[in-house]
């Protein structure tokens, strides 16, 4: 057992996969900040979509009217829908690039664009910034994931 | 060939990854139920997003009224989005986690709670129990993934 | 470092690795087509979510108006969002069982017809195809990740 456990930390003894697991977790983490980022805004604008979650506004009609949807949570909403439609392929194709045998500062490059990308794609959502702040910082992030599955196909197709 | 094999699959002997390979599947296979759930409300209470979907109940205005949403399917989906937000840091993070060499009884921790909280906030969407039982199993799961998160970023930050 | 890069590279050398790794890539690549599917008809139907978006088109009530909803844009967003639905369960279940041991060519059938489902299942939504197509290429790639859930819960369970 102590043999196999140390093959799995050589793993990450690896410095490639050491900077993927290090901007997987930090876009990860900023990914998740979008949920206390939504119940704020749930809270302060009291917008509700459950009607358990406003039971403690008292009973009937007057808990009813924060059922409601607010421009400023369904904004946090759409950011947060959108990492996940762009983090997912990240997390997946990143992980196969890691191990694809990239040097280290290309894969760096990769792993350090796409995460300044998603933190500037959150802060031009929830500003907002005019555009073409937020489109082009998605467009970043997009090509980024691109050219790491190019990499990937390139090393291990197998179809 | 074989030997190659042999290297895969003892990954897979490993007894914290093994735990990781079970709670995982568990977790992800609770999120693949919301699927079915979201159907059987949509067919029992005729709530559907697709005209095509509604075509089976005659053509024009008559299949047209089921195009709708349901306070129940939409309860459904809202639970099986707040699976996606909360299950895809908990697989990315996870899986570095268990790389990252935790000892088996805390790696088992983590995971065990997760996903208990994950299949108890579920059951708290659907039935729905009272505040503050989902928000609390949510964030249980939450504080679960950033303490794996900290582990991950502590053994192997590489910036 | 050269051993440990060449650990990491010896496992994309791996057949069922590669095919995984193939499938994978190939599957998200597909999802991200969605955002500029989306993007396309938002454009086209001039129907857009965030004030911000539609700013090019003058300012005030000229502007307004193209804040909202359209059905092809509703269309290829819950596309999107089913893929993620059953996307991100294939991607990490599908990583477990390939790292199960499975012989190579039940691996290849599994990823071959999961990802041929899925692409058939993003055409039965846009054009969109008459039910049960879309219905039926969903049902495809869920049972297939449901069986891989299986072999990978039958390898290594661990509770």
């Amino acid at each position: 057992r102590s043999g196999e456990m140390a093959k799995l930390t050589q793993f990450i003894d690896n410095e490639v996969f050491q900077a993927y697991a290090t901007y997987a977790t930090i876009v990860l983490v900023k990914m998740m900040l979008m949920s206390p980022i939504t119940a704020y805004f749930r809270m302060t604008r009291k917008a509700f979509a459950n009607p358990e979650d406003t039971a403690s506004f008292g009973k009937g009609d007057s808990a009813k009217k924060y059922l409601r949807t607010d421009p400023d949570v369904e904004r946090v909403r759409r950011g947060h829908l959108n990492d996940l439609e762009n983090i997912v392929p990240f997390l997946g194709i990143g992980l196969l690039y890691a191990l694809s045998g990239p040097d280290l500062y290309t894969a760096l490059l990769h792993f350090r664009i796409f995460v300044g990308a998603r933190i500037t794609h959150s802060f031009a959502y929830l500003i907002p910034l005019p555009q073409p702040s937020r489109g082009l910082s998605w467009a970043i992030g997009y090509a980024v994931t691109m050219s790491m599955a190019y990499k990937v196909l390139k090393t291990a197709l197998y179809l």
